[in-house]
């Protein structure tokens, strides 16, 4: 039997209860599914909370898993988007070890991506930004010849281009 | 006994693995937490995962939970860093209603904001913002008078400021 693995980008709307997004990750880690990236923020309406996966994994099982996720209580709808022209963004804080002198290099290179200086330290500046994987691993990329202390990510979210609704 | 209620930023940092997720929120769910914000991310190291927590709850509570995460096989380390003077942001998807004559005027108030329009279609507007609750609920509501199709919210992730770690 053929095995075909792809990166799968899932949505899922869900109440906003406790345990709903432990059921949720909890079938796919049950697969042995390791999610990529996993972002849950609430939506226009408090009620709900909007699940963002990426996993990467064989599609079939990929198929089973998204209708298991269909049948459980507090899961309103579940969206494959994988296959839909889509934006998808992740932001990223990079605390960087930095000497007084390299301010203003540091400050330069973030300004091409588009990133935000939001602290500066004696001896460390930290940078916010946003993107695709591609963009935000050439930044690090580039920080790492100052030095990279911490970097914390929140997961990818998506949207549907166009007026559509996931 | 008096009961004292306060909002918590927990960073904890796990081994990348399936199954540690939804052990580290199933421990908040199970008393009864609804977690108001979650993150996951990948660190500079691809073998850890950091997840970024925000939950409302009563303080003892809260670190007797935080005692049993530092029990979890695969958690390296949590840290309440509630208290601790940190950079905070989220990342915002909005998808607007837009009609053609109303792009300029969606275009003014986002870069005010220091938004980014990413998607524009026949209808439509998609705005990329950060920052901290106030900024994106004072956006928010901003564009509620165009009329909102979507929002995705990553979840809160933290730093804390100068070139300490987590």
């Amino acid at each position: 039997m053929e095995i075909s693995e792809h990166k799968h980008i899932i949505s899922v709307l869900v109440t906003n209860k406790p345990g709903v997004l432990a059921r949720v990750s909890g079938l796919f880690s049950r697969r042995g599914f390791n999610i990529e990236s996993l972002a849950v923020g609430t939506t226009n309406d408090p009620a709900y909370s909007r699940i963002s996966l990426v996993v990467h994994g064989d599609d079939r099982v990929i198929e089973q898993v998204t209708k298991q996720l269909n049948k459980l209580i507090d899961v309103i709808k579940v969206s494959d988007i994988t296959h839909s022209e889509t934006v998808l963004r992740e932001l990223v804080l990079v605390k960087i070890s930095a000497k007084p002198e390299q301010r203003t290099e540091i400050l330069t290179v973030s300004n091409t991506f588009r990133g935000k200086v939001i602290d500066i330290g004696d001896s460390s500046m930290i940078v916010e930004i946003t993107g695709h994987d591609e963009k935000i691993d050439a930044f690090i990329r580039l920080m790492k010849k100052y030095g990279i202390i911490e970097i914390v990510r929140t997961g990818k979210v998506v949207l549907v281009r166009g007026a559509a609704t996931t």
